[in-house]
């Protein structure tokens, strides 16, 4: 068990390392932020910080040097900055896991291993295999490309009408995988916290409405049948423990005729489970705080049904509509510029408003 | 209105200046606080900070520059620092305030003036005052020191054998009040925000039990009738209103016979508050800084029935137990020295536990 007063270290400076950072002041635990932007808005609430690259061996190994142990804040972390500070100090969740998740395909093969439902997909690294994909699995599709990709990025749809050759450029002829275009009825997540020993406690599934391929609004409970409930739970269970993971991790799913299909995994404190902060007895930024410093889990209290609202860009402007808004907890992220696609904060609704 | 990404100057670098600084970061607000104390808890928190004696003219000046609003986070603040401060910067709340609560004899005129009620008390400057105070007010009594008391220091108690000589030598024959001592039923605290516009809004009544003149633990709804908790709130707002306050303040109260006598302002967030953080929609830290901001208040919702419990001294050794608690929110402020009497952090138990 980590000490009251450690530091723990954070690659990354967006507003998940600043909520994270959040959470460990609350028990007493010093953080150590590690980003290469100097406007990280993570390092305005931490008691140190590094601006540098990923690649600057010097700057890692001071910061190693300065933390009891290390976390990240979002998954594209490069694996040898990871692999580098994994031999000076503990990296949690492990390394290995980041070298699978950062890569569709291999993520994709990790839950089918599993017996977990996907949508169907197939691994692309030349026109031809696509052309074949798409015979195989149908139209409409999704090219993705493996790696580096997320908020849409990196994601070409091919329908009838689409020709392959310029999807196949559209994503700039990478490695990638061809995914069969799920027809949800909708998108679910599940926020997780497995334990070094192992204990999951999991929030409530949430329901998620994305636009422009950015996650829009969450709600909680998700409306779904309890069972359905049940299961993604349990899904969730099968991967944390097939990974041995520690910490806070994210299932996203699909739920298409009372069935689950995984979408994908995400290893770090999610988006859909920003409601915690404000409508649960302990926040998901906590939960993997106390993961990776060997604390115990709390067991999470919902307080009655939520909405979570991000203020992506230009909706920031709406900041002072919700500091008057019953019932809303406004979250600004620090951030100065609100560009399009930008998460500039967001709003917590409690009691369902 | 202050804009997203100003600096918020906060005097005292304790867990109250703490608690203040993570608020005003959910808010997307930095802050940079001044204190004297090089392991101050709040330095870990926060953008920027400024460790110097309250006396040091060119830091204050540093800091001035540097912040757009400042506010406090205890009533000990030198005048003299915040005077020259607020000849720079908004300080918030008025300095002339803390003039007034800084002094208990001040503070007690001035609630008396109101017309809302509290111990009898009289002024003290001599032993022969002393004397005839206490033929007056009858005994026992509590003689305390008029200005510089807190968590029971610089007070002691008159009783029927107590030499009236020792008990003035006791505090140092310094200018004190002396109070009849109040044989109550509980002590119950109003915690309230007051904005820039005159708008208040109060935390439920809360009630209090202390150890050793030190808040041991609070519990909220306090076990009153509704209409004393109603007159509680008039209280604080008539207080409020007749200082023109801006931010938050606690009014302690006694009850007796179910009535309800003040016994002392604070002019800043308060212990008793503490349970807002889990326990409500908005907590007494967003809401002072919403208010020093010229920010709306929120108006704010309780999760249920709620205790709080300070863990001071070696109680902080308590803390996995309370990591393991269901429906325990635990708070470390990250002090090193678990000192006796030293506030450590506290636990916020939901659900009446």
């Amino acid at each position: 068990m980590l000490e009251s007063g450690s530091t723990i270290g954070i690659l990354g400076g967006g507003q998940l390392g600043r909520m994270l950072a959040l959470a460990a002041a609350r028990l007493g635990l010093r953080c150590h932020v590690f980003a290469p932007s100097p406007d990280s808005c993570a390092f305005d609430v931490v008691h140190r910080v590094t601006c540098a690259d990923y690649a600057d061996a010097g700057a890692l190994d001071r910061f190693a040097a300065d933390v009891d142990v290390i976390t990240y804040e979002f998954e594209n972390v490069p694996a040898e900055a990871a692999s580098f500070l994994a031999s000076r100090k503990p990296v949690i969740p492990d390394p290995d896991i980041l070298a699978i998740t950062q890569d569709r395909l291999s993520e994709k093969d990790f839950i089918a291993k599993l017996g977990i439902q996907t949508a169907r997909y197939a691994s692309i690294s030349s026109l031809d295999t696509l052309e074949c994909a798409i015979e195989a699995i149908g139209l409409p599709a999704v090219l993705k490309t493996r790696r580096f990709g997320y908020d849409g990025k990196g994601q070409v749809s091919i329908r009838e009408d689409t020709d392959p050759a310029a999807a196949w450029r559209g994503i700039g002829q990478q490695p990638a995988i061809v995914e069969s275009f799920v027809l949800f009825e909708r998108e679910v997540s599940i926020v997780a916290a497995r334990a070094q020993n192992g204990r999951i406690e999991c929030f409530d599934l949430t329901e998620n409405e994305h636009r422009d391929h950015i996650l829009a609004r969450s709600r909680v409970p998700a409306r779904v049948p309890d069972a359905l409930a049940r299961e993604a739970q349990a899904i969730a269970e099968k991967i944390a423990a097939a990974f041995g993971y520690v910490g806070v991790f994210a299932v996203e799913m699909f739920v298409l005729s009372q069935k689950l299909l995984v979408n994908e995994i995400a290893p770090r404190v999610h988006n859909s489970g920003h409601w915690t902060i404000d409508g649960a007895s302990v926040s998901q930024f906590e939960q993997h705080i106390r993961a990776i410093a060997g604390w115990p889990l709390a067991k999470p209290r919902r307080h009655g049904a939520l909405e979570m609202i991000n203020l992506i860009g230009d909706e920031v402007k709406d900041a002072e509509r919700w500091l008057r808004h019953p019932g809303a907890c406004l979250h600004l992220y620090g951030k100065s510029a609100p560009r399009p696609g930008r998460k500039m904060g967001h709003v917590t609704l409690l009691g369902g408003d």
